[in-house]
């Protein structure tokens, strides 16, 4: 961690010589709003937050922080959900809001290049307005940017058919933890020349350094996508439509959430979508143009309710139906904030699914009796939501610390499966102490090395996946 | 590079404490074979060639070889074309070919777990045989191994839809240089818990660790692909029919080659596809079920004809016709192996291409004024090969090193293009001299301070990719 000898003014009035000094925020609001993210587990207590406008003034802050010793946050759309953005020691908060430009579109070539500042929602438009379409796409599309869906190698509700945020970069601009401004990769499709840095820095939480620019790979649209909500009667049967609908469809998503988790979307008054009450529900959406698959999909829906596999469904008839029935499964996170959920973001190998599901559900029925369990997720990708909602009237503290005395049982169970603890949400500071039940120790060692190459003095967001 | 004090023969004698005796090979033969790829430009110097059966005996290798500072270098089926996999220095070549089993096939998550040194046709055809496809495909399918491929990053002719090899590593188990064992991503599609060091080894070219085990991710094959070839007057008109095609199908291949490279499979007995002889050929192909897709197809043909830009043209009526066709791609690395051909391969973005091509076309022909020039690649990756016949009678040494002065004028062009010295065959140490014309002095330190971390005596494949 790094230490200051100098006094707070002082260090400020250095920045403020090459960052416009309205650009060097101390006031409480910025302070409580900069440094933090989705978690509100931690007090914001940044020293500044610090908005730049262009790369040199990054590079220029980077080289101060290390003569001075000063922790820097870089921050995006603070949409995160494992704390990565908090600033809570008296760090600098490095916004990147105000580099939001898209700098070059190649129409031929399908890629768009532009500020880590941009919001993802923004470059789906633009993709969009061009008769393009950028696929990686989650809740949180409306604030959260480009740079800190790359820190964090995002994922979300298409990765089944397009992959994670890491399969769509093809250049990235950064500038490290000593200063260096790296051009890596440059937008090519192919370039075998030596280790891929880029890579290294998709996913490493602003730890290494601060992703400036970035190039990203655009696709065609989604062909009128349809879009059904099956109702199924247990996990068994989530597994068995995953196979059958994925063989037969070409499938853009494959979503679940349970009844439990419906629930409070319904609260917010949203419709059930049929009558049956199950106790867990597929969302699944492929390309339907012309609806040339919709009686391909009404036969796999007849097979698998012969099977017993599901109960009750169904199929969109317009694209204002399918935006409805998707708000089912996407709105669920939000729906349950108010009740401060304890989240956790678990992946294994598809193949591992319904054991694990089997292990963990008997675990939390023993460990939570009294807590409400939400399951919702992304069981093409093997990935699972698992949130608990806090009893009203149990304090936060008290809350939390029941949580994570659980948390060291089901990660005990997950790492027996091979699975992740962290499947898209990053480790960040909520995540850190359960690590080793994923990366071993002489992977954490690796880990550790690398961080010393680009950022030796540690001022890139230290104390943040691991100490 | 490791130095050494002890006999060659007591060296020897201690690695057939851990390994079979019989699998520590020194005779002639082996030395020679196992020495090599499919460059000819150096002659193989092994101290030996160890053939490990197992994942202990390679950790006991690399320790053993740091102990004794012994250079290794891992070797899969050594069809590279950069002289990464040569060994001309007395080091011992760890070849991974009795390393070739399929060790998991898991069906719902379509993923297969095998060794490195499964060869990839074996793969391609393990995949194929449980109705799934493996799709990274190439020439030298027959006897490339995975672990290479990854090593690699192996591109080929389906990038344009199905990525590199990179983009289908879900898992790596590798031997670091430090002798350590790790077990990166262990399969799964999502895993936000830190640095993904997997995607360090990808292309890593045998110089951080060795690579033992791999989990591969599978796809449902092609719905009965048509190919189509294409006759073309200009470099601009393939660029034309590449955005025009690509807009309307689903490709799943867009190859280009010149009149020049044609010449040489038609001399091998393959037939001209049509009367028409234009100076570029383009070959595509996309899904056709149930030839629904003919019409479009022959569409888009009239309307390129009509624009001028394409003179001819066939479409595959049957997969024999497809087959056929594809060899005219296909077989021209083979056709021209006699000539000794200097290879480029270089990328630019496609947007770059037809500058590029320009620039370089007026470049050769100002300084290769007596070589034959062959042009063909995959246009949709903006990637080109460029091959240089020797002429007969011209020794190896004066044609190798006329190809070498000129190339620092091609790679000065193709720096300001900002294009890549290597799309897919690596860096090795034909490519060693030119590195910094895509990587900065800068970036090659980061790469060096990385290599340190993994490989901190310097025992792996010491050499390439940079001093």
């Amino acid at each position: 961690m790094p230490t200051r000898n100098e006094s707070a003014a002082a260090l400020l009035d250095g920045i403020r010589s090459f960052i416009e000094p309205a650009q060097v925020r101390t006031d409480p609001d910025s302070c409580l709003n900069y440094g933090r993210d989705w978690t509100r587990l931690y007090t914001p207590d940044p020293l500044a937050v610090v908005l730049p406008s262009n790369i040199e003034q990054i590079q220029q802050l980077v080289r101060y922080a290390n003569e001075h010793r000063l922790a820097l946050v870089p921050s995006g759309g603070r949409t995160g959900l494992s704390g990565a953005a908090v600033a809570h020691h008296g760090e600098i908060v490095v916004s990147m809001e105000r580099m939001n430009r898209i700098l070059e579109f190649d129409p031929t070539g399908r890629s768009v290049t532009c500020q880590a500042g941009v919001v993802t929602e923004a470059l789906q438009n633009f993709a969009r307005d061009h008769g393009l379409y950028y696929p990686v796409d989650f809740a949180s599309r409306g604030s959260s940017q480009i740079g800190g869906n790359i820190a964090t190698n995002a994922g979300g509700i298409k990765v089944v058919r397009h992959g994670l945020t890491r399969d769509w970069v093809t250049g990235l601009k950064v500038v490290t933890g000593r200063g260096d401004l790296l051009d890596l990769n440059r937008g090519l499709i192919k370039n075998a020349s030596g280790y891929d840095l880029r890579h290294l820095f998709v996913g490493s939480e602003g730890t290494l350094g601060i992703i400036v620019e970035a190039t990203l790979k655009l696709t065609r649209p989604l062909r009128e996508p349809s879009v059904m909500v099956l109702g199924v009667p247990d996990l068994d049967g989530v597994m068995s439509l995953y196979h059958v609908f994925r063989n037969k469809l070409e499938l853009s998503a494959f979503e679940f959430f349970s009844e439990l988790a419906l629930r409070h979307v319904l609260k917010k008054g949203v419709q059930r979508p049929f009558d049956a009450e199950t106790p867990y529900y597929v969302l699944i959406e492929f390309e339907n143009p012309d609806e040339s698959h919709t009686d391909q999909a009404l036969a796999l829906f007849e097979h698998c309710a012969e099977q017993g596999w599901l109960a009750d469904g169904v199929i969109s008839q317009s694209e204002t139906q399918a935006k409805e029935l998707w708000r089912l499964r996407e709105d669920i996170s939000e729906s349950i904030s108010e009740h401060q959920p304890y989240k956790n973001d678990i992946a294994v190998r598809i193949s591992r699914v319904p054991a694990l599901l089997a292990e963990i559900d008997e675990l939390l029925a023993r460990e939570y009796p009294d807590f409400e369990v939400l399951w919702y997720g992304h069981i093409g990708d093997g990935n699972l939501h698992v949130n608990i909602l806090k009893p009203t009237g149990l304090d936060s503290a008290t809350f939390a610390q029941k949580c994570g005395a659980v948390s060291e049982h089901l990660f005990a169970v997950l790492q027996r499966h091979g699975g992740s603890i962290s499947a898209e949400h990053g480790v960040g500071l909520t995540k850190k102490p359960y690590l080793h039940y994923t990366r071993d120790e002489t992977e954490i060692g690796y880990l550790r090395a690398i961080k010393q190459v680009f950022d030796p003095n540690g001022i890139m967001n230290p104390g943040k996946i691991f100490d």
